[in-house]
């Protein structure tokens, strides 16, 4: 009978749920694959919290040296949820340099230091399984090594923020402003006390980066993005798109073009009767296009204890049961990486004076935006709005023009991407 | 470096596509894995025929028994088409019993014969690959073998079938009728001259007998299950149910009950914003729900070659790769399989004679279906249609209400169950 020994840094919801679906799992383990697996270490900052888990005192530390220094120990699992990214970065390495296999939770450090990451694994022969930090219990890393061997994959995108989601649902089928849609995801747990990783976008980028590191092989650094924050829309826009057959999403897009990743991260209309405008509440949805297969999409919880700590055991016994024979990805870095041009939604608003659509066009027509849709709806006081479907334009010229709309006193409400296949 | 060879049962237009795929991959599969592919022999009716593959004439027989008993063989890829139920199972099984790991794309083999197929496997110590039976391009198999460790799938569905789903999309997007829809699909190569597998539901069947089979571990024979054809639909069914707020959709659903397998396969009401509703044109989708991670789906093109040859290559990949530690399923059958009881939609179509309604009405309380919702439309003539929105009823009752409903001079013309979470 082999026997493998797990250790954890933290013990937190996710950690918990994982000790208690280990323990659960051990017959069938045994049963299944003969393998006895034990619980190891587990580092927490608290051992006199109580937890509901079935664990040892002894088994308990504060120093997570002593987890991944644990010679008996044979794979880490870091599940330290927001402790700290150069904390966790340094005690995964720490890990790999002791020829453990890790298994990962935290989105950011695999972001920020993936190549490294992936690069000290396979120095070291080890595996690194990061399922649970992206897309909750979406298996989309399981679907990425396993798939797509004989073709390209093209494109990933898709949903995965449960906070903005979870409240873009709010703002669609209950008419909630996104502030009140806001509190209410943070009463129902779907967002933190400080929202600003979620809903700026920054969540959604770091799951764009390690989307690409192992979909496309090839990463890149967060800070060279330009990612619209997904608190930028306003219930009217959602109202509006709607009426002309969209929805406004919290989307990321990624395309391998060559040396170029183009990207779009922010608000996006959707059509209504695509998938992705139908994943609703806290639910994720990965789509992944390839040159053979077409798209396919992958939909589910986006978070949550349960399938998180689920995703985490899965890539446990995938690292025990394991490949024959074996590649780690190795990542290098895209040579470019720039915002993708869309097709746009406009949405200005004008005092009721004459000539005044006019100049609006003349701008637009400047900065050979053309037009392809336009709708103007009931005057507010005394201005009214204008929504324009335009061809397609550089998201960032987005300053430029509320500048300009500025000295033609309009004001440029709301500028969003269409996002299609 | 390893070598591997592959012979094929098969050439038409997905072997034909596999064996491109193989010979491009070439290359990428000895950098990444130091594996030498090869294909070695392959079974054709016709050696004479053209074909768009790079292949030596000598590769080619018209004997399957030189494939299967190839001593240089590793891996079989059986691709035959409609070549023949027992016929693919009897060279199956030869290829397992000359110890060789056999990728399957027959549904209706692995429907039939499943519980033998994988015993023999299991017997000889190779590994049986089958994510081309069901679902197309979409990784199900690859999703259920590295997923669910520590929880229980209770539940699968979705649509398996693209014939249908076709059919279904030209109805409720272009106001089709079945049989115009279906015109259209044999035009667009989705469906075959003779559809009757796909629209009396038996392809699903079969898809659902192999998902039960991978999925819960326990195999039913597909005569034991009463399905309804998907072609038991009408285009006012689908334009009353779309006005409820519900899409008609050509559906599958197994649970697993303990000892008891419940089903519904055929047409089903699904509410309009779920994502089955929106999976459109030849799209298949599939959910799995389990205890842990709830509800996950997987969308993606449901026939097609190319998706189906790039799922056979990784099957194949992920043989050669394999698993360290590898348990092939070993599957029972179901002891009780069983309808399941759902809410029901029910269309009538009565004589506008006074108390008509009432002597309705008594049928269904007689018959203890309660009436949760009900809708009475324009006049047809003199007639006029009666929808009614009832409680759990078992769908086998259709005969019998039939019947009843017949005396009183009342057609009974449609009963669909509601598939809900």
């Amino acid at each position: 009978m082999e026997k493998v020994k797990i250790g954890l840094l933290g013990l937190g919801v996710v950690g918990s749920e994982l000790v208690n679906i280990a323990l659960n799992s051990k017959d069938s383990l045994k049963k299944n694959y003969g393998i006895e697996l034990e619980i190891g270490k587990i580092f927490v900052r608290d051992p006199s919290k109580k937890r509901g888990v079935n664990i040892d005192a002894a088994a308990l530390t504060t120093d997570p040296d002593e987890v991944v220094n644990d010679p008996d120990t044979d794979i880490i699992c870091e599940c330290v949820g927001g402790a700290g990214t150069e904390l966790t970065y340094e005690y995964v390495m720490k890990a790999i340099r002791n020829k453990k296999s890790v298994v990962m939770s935290s989105k950011k450090a695999l972001a920020f230091y993936g190549p490294e990451i992936l690069c000290a694994a396979n120095q070291n022969g080890v595996v690194l399984k990061y399922d649970a930090t992206v897309g909750g219990g979406i298996p989309i890393a399981k679907i990425l090594e396993n798939c797509h061997n004989g073709e390209q994959v093209v494109r990933i995108s898709g949903i995965v923020n449960a906070t903005s989601n979870f409240i873009y649902t709010k703002m669609f089928k209950d008419n909630n402003t996104f502030d009140e849609a806001l509190k209410k995801a943070q009463q129902n747990g779907y967002a933190e006390n400080d929202p600003s990783e979620d809903i700026r976008s920054f969540d959604a980028l770091y799951k764009a980066v390690i989307l690409s590191m192992f979909g496309f092989g090839k990463h890149f650094d967060h800070s060279r993005v330009r990612t619209t924050p997904y608190s930028k829309i306003d219930l009217s826009d959602m109202k509006f798109a709607n009426e002309l057959g969209y929805t406004i999403k919290p989307v990321i897009n990624i395309e391998d073009h060559g040396d170029k990743l183009l990207y779009n991260i922010g608000p996006c209309l959707i059509k209504n009767d695509d998938i992705i405008a139908n994943t609703f509440s806290n639910f994720n949805i990965i789509s992944i296009t390839s040159s053979h297969s077409g798209k396919m999409s992958f939909y589910g919880q986006g978070a949550g204890d349960r399938p998180t700590a689920s995703a985490m055991f899965d890539d446990v016994v995938n690292i025990i049961t394991g490949k024959r024979i074996y590649k780690q990805p190795a990542v290098s870095e895209w040579k470019e990486v720039c915002e993708r041009k869309n097709n746009q939604y406009i949405r200005v608003r004008a005092h009721d004076t004459i000539g005044k659509l006019n100049k609006i066009t003349n701008i637009l027509s400047e900065k050979s935006i053309n037009i392809e849709k336009i709708l103007q709806k009931d005057k507010i006081g005394d201005r009214y709005d204008i929504i324009f479907f335009t061809s397609s334009v550089e998201n960032n010229i987005v300053d430029d023009l509320q500048e300009r709309f500025k000295e033609i006193e309009v004001e440029l409400i709301s500028m969003i991407p269409f996002v299609e296949d």
